[in-house]
C-alpha cells in the first residue's frame, strides 16, 4: 500500500506557479533537411500546483521525457515538435493548467571563412522552451546568443580614425506559436550580420585583414548592434508573428566591464 | 571640437529599453545600527534610449556611480538610498525616463550554533535593485538565496522512516517602495525557518545531532518549502505593501538533477 | 609580401611552455564499438614557444584541428586517436617540441533503473587530453567526473541510526600512454561504485525505496569514497600502467559548505 | 560516549593528500599602511590524511579558522599573516603533517584616470594560499588576475595599419616563503603594465583617446604580454626568492574563442 504524500493538503494552501525538474541533462537527436543534430541539453520541466495538493510526483515528468526520448530516438523534425510530444506525454501521466519544458544546448553550424573559403565550424547558445497551457495553442520561447564584435565609433570620429573595438556577443529571444517559429539558423544569421564583422573559428592571414578592414568600415555601438538585430529580425520574419527581444553586449577592451543594449519589437504577420 | 557621436540619428529609429553598462564591479560600505557591510558588487545600470538618439553617454553612469559612492564613503544606511543618490545623480549628467541599478553581492551575517552556542560566520547571495521612473516613487527589488536542506516526507512515509535529504537553496525576492522594503537580515529569517533545518559553516558532533534530528522531524518537499517562505514572508511583512517571489530548488541526493518550486505572494500593508 | 611578425625576435628572450587556443567550441563524432558518440568539444591546443621567436601561428593550430575533423568525420575509434591525428597534422603545418590538446566535454550514457529495470540516461563531464612530446610516445590524460551520494557514518553512529546524507561528485583522473587508457565507460563504472549508491535520472517509487535503503546500509565519509574510487581503480585496472588520481566532493546537506578528500595510487601492469 | 568513527581503521589502508572543506565561504578585514580591506574569501582548507584513520575531523578545521578570524578581528597585517595563524591554531586541535589553506576573492583598489585624472575604483580577483608541512619553512602561492588588452601586430604589419583588439587577462602566481611574498598591488602593477594598454572603470573622452592611442603605438601579441609580465616580475621582484608563473589570455575580437601564453621563471634574492 503505497502512502501518495503527494496528494495530501499541504500545511499552506498555496497554488504554485512552476514545480518540477532543473538542471537535468539527457540526449537527443533531430533532424531537419536532412541534417541530423546530436544535442545535449540542460532541462527544465515545470508545471503548476494547485492549492490543495501538497507535491508533483515528480518522476513522471522524467519518465515522460524518457519515454518519448526513447521510443522515437531519431524522428523529430525540430526541437519544438519534440517538446510538444512530451508535454502531450505527461498529460497522460499527470493533470495540469501549465506547463513549461525548457531546454539550454549548443548547436554547431559550418560556415565558410569570407576570403580563404575553407570551412569552419561555429558554435552557439540556444535556449529553446514550450508551452502547454489549457485552452490556448502551444507557444515556444527560442534565444540564440552569437558572438561577434564591436567598434567605437564615437572614438573613431574623435581620434583620426584610432578606436578600440572588442568581441560582442548578440541575442535574439523570440516567442511565437509553432508554425510562426524561425530556424536556429536564420535566427544565427540574422544576429551575425548586425555586427561590425562576424567572428570566425578560423582564419587565415587574408580572411583576419579583410575581417579587419570590414570592421573599421563599420563601426557600431552596442545600441547599433541591438537596433540591426531588430530592424533584421523585423524584415527576416515579416511574414511571422513573433514578440522579439534583442540584446548586444560588448566586452569593452578598453573597460573591464561589458555595455549592453536591449530592445524589443512585434512582427504581426500577413 | 569633439563630435558627439551618440546624439546623432541612429540608422534604425527603434526606441531601446535598457542601455547602459554591466558586470563592472565596484566597492563600497553601508552601515546600519552601528553595522559596518563592506560590499564589492557586481553592478548593472542602464537607461532607456529614445527612438531618434543613436547612443548612450555610458561614461556618465559609471561617473555618477563613482562620485557618489567615493564623495561620501562611509554615510550610507542601506543601499536602496546608495543607489536612489547614484540615480538622482546621473539625472543632472544624462537625460532619461527610466533608470535602473542592480548589485549583486555576498552578505556576511552572525550566527549561533544550534546547540554549542558557538559563534559561526554565515554568507548569502543578494541582488538589490533600483528603479527610477519618471512621475513614480522610486522601486526596489531585492531578492536573497539561503542555503538550507529538504527531507523527503514521501519516501520516509512509504519506506519505514527511511528517507533521503539533500542541501537546498531557497530565494525570496520582493518588489516594493523605498519604506516598504525589509532589511536583509529579516528575508534571511524567513527563509532559513522555511527548510527542514537551517544549516551552517560549523557544527560540533552535538550540533550536528540535533540538526540532524530536527530534519527527519521535519521532512518537507521543495514545494513545501517555497510555501513555508511565501507563509512566512507574509506574516512577518504584512504591514508592508510588497509583491513577493520566492524558489525553493532542492539538490536531490539519489538523482543527478535538482527540483524546483516556485510561486508568488502579495501583502498590502494596513 | 607578407610580414611575418611571428618569426621575429621578441623583445624579450624568455621560453614559453603554452601558447595557443583556449575555449574554442568545435563538434565531432566518435564511434566504437558500434555507438556512436556526438560531442561539442570545449578545446584548448597549445604548443610550446622557443625563447626567439615572437609568437605561435595560431591559425595552424585551429586548421589542424578542422582539417582532421572534416575529412574523415566519422571514422575515429576514440577520442585519444582524434586528438593523435591532430597533433600529427600539426607538425607538417608548425615546428613544436611539446603540443597538447585538450577537450571537456558532456558524455551520455543509458543505465538501467534499479528495481523496476526501466531505461534512463545520464549524462557525466569528461576531460581528455593527449600530449605529443619529441622523442616520447603520447600520453594521456582522461578525467571523469560523476554524481553520486555520501552518508555519513559517524553521525549515524552517534545519533540512534539517524544521519544525512547529500549529493557527492567522484572524480577519476588517468594518466598513461595510448594502450593502458581505459574507456569513459569503465572509469565512470569504477566511480559509481565506489559511492553510498549511485543516482539516477529516472526513479519510480520503488527505485527510490531501494536506493535510500541501499544509502543507510553503505554510509560512507568522502574520504572512503575517495578511497573506494582508488581501491576500485587499482582492481579494475590492474593490467594498466597508469598513475591515478581521485577527487570526492560531497555537498554536505548540513552546511552551506562543501567537504572534499583526493589521493593518488599508481598502477604498473603485468 | 561518543563513537568516534573518525580513528577507526578505514576499509581500504590508503593515505589522502587534501581531506577538508571547500567553497566556504567567510568574511575577514586585514589592515596594511592604514588601508583596511574587508575581503569574503571562498575558502579551501585542508590536510592529509594517514592511511590508518578513516577520517578528519571537519569541524575542527572551521573552528580553527572561525575562531582565529573572530578573536581578534581586525588586526591582521596580511592575507598571509591570517593564514598561518589558522593552521597554528589547527595544530592545536589535529594532527597533520601537511595542512593548506585557500582563499579566493575579490580585491579593490583606486587609481586615476589616464588624462582627466579623476579618481576610479578597481577590482581585480585574488587567490592566496599558505602551506604549513613539518620541518619546512611556511610556503605561500598568490595568484592575481587583472583585466588589460591586446592588439595584434601581425595584423598591423600587413594591414597598412588596420587591426584588431580586444580585452585581456594578465595572471602573475607566486610561490615563495613569508618574507618573499610581495604585496597584491605590486603584482597588479606587475601585470598593468605588461598590456598594450591598461582598461579602467571610468573613461572619460579624453582619457578614451590615449588609452587608444597608446593601445596603437603598443600592439602585442598575447605571448608579448605573458613575457612582459615575467621580464616586469623578473625586474620588480629581483631581491626576492620566487617561483613565477604568468599566463595572458587575449579575448580574441576577430575569433569566438580566446588564445592564451604561459611562461615559468624563478628570481633568487641576493
Amino acid at each position: 500500500m503505497v502512502v501518495d504524500t503527494q496528494n495530501e493538503k499541504p500545511r499552506h494552501r498555496i497554488q504554485l506557479d512552476k514545480v518540477g525538474v532543473k538542471d537535468l541533462k539527457t540526449f537527443l537527436i533531430t533532424e531537419r533537411s536532412g541534417l541530423r543534430h546530436h544535442l545535449i541539453p540542460r532541462v527544465e520541466f515545470t508545471i503548476d500546483l494547485p492549492a490543495d495538493l501538497k507535491g508533483v510526483h515528480m518522476s513522471r515528468l522524467v519518465e515522460s521525457m524518457t519515454e518519448v526520448i526513447s521510443e522515437e530516438f531519431s524522428v523529430y523534425n525540430s526541437v519544438e515538435e519534440l517538446q510538444i510530444r512530451i508535454l502531450d506525454a505527461l498529460s497522460e501521466k499527470h493533470s495540469y493548467s501549465r506547463g513549461e519544458i525548457k531546454f539550454e544546448f549548443e548547436f554547431g553550424y559550418a560556415i565558410k571563412t569570407p576570403a580563404s573559403k575553407q570551412r569552419t565550424w561555429e558554435v552557439c547558445d540556444v535556449t529553446a522552451s514550450t508551452v502547454k497551457e489549457e485552452g490556448k495553442p502551444h507557444t515556444h520561447e527560442v534565444k540564440v546568443d552569437v558572438i561577434g564584435n564591436t567598434v567605437c565609433p564615437h572614438c573613431m570620429a574623435n581620434n583620426h580614425g584610432l578606436t578600440h573595438m572588442q568581441r560582442a556577443v548578440g541575442s535574439l529571444r523570440v516567442i511565437g506559436v509553432t508554425e510562426d517559429i524561425p530556424t536556429f539558423g536564420d535566427m544565427i544569421e540574422v544576429i551575425e550580420k548586425s555586427f561590425s564583422s562576424r567572428t570566425y573559428s578560423l582564419l587565415k592571414l587574408e580572411d583576419e585583414m579583410l575581417v579587419t578592414k570590414q570592421m573599421h568600415d563599420n563601426p557600431l555601438f552596442v545600441e547599433d548592434v541591438c537596433r540591426n538585430i531588430l530592424q533584421n529580425s523585423k524584415e527576416k520574419f515579416e511574414a511571422l508573428t513573433l514578440e522579439m527581444f534583442a540584446e548586444a553586449r560588448s566586452l569593452e577592451s578598453i573597460h573591464k566591464h561589458d555595455v549592453i543594449a536591449q530592445g524589443r519589437i512585434v512582427t504581426h504577420g500577413e
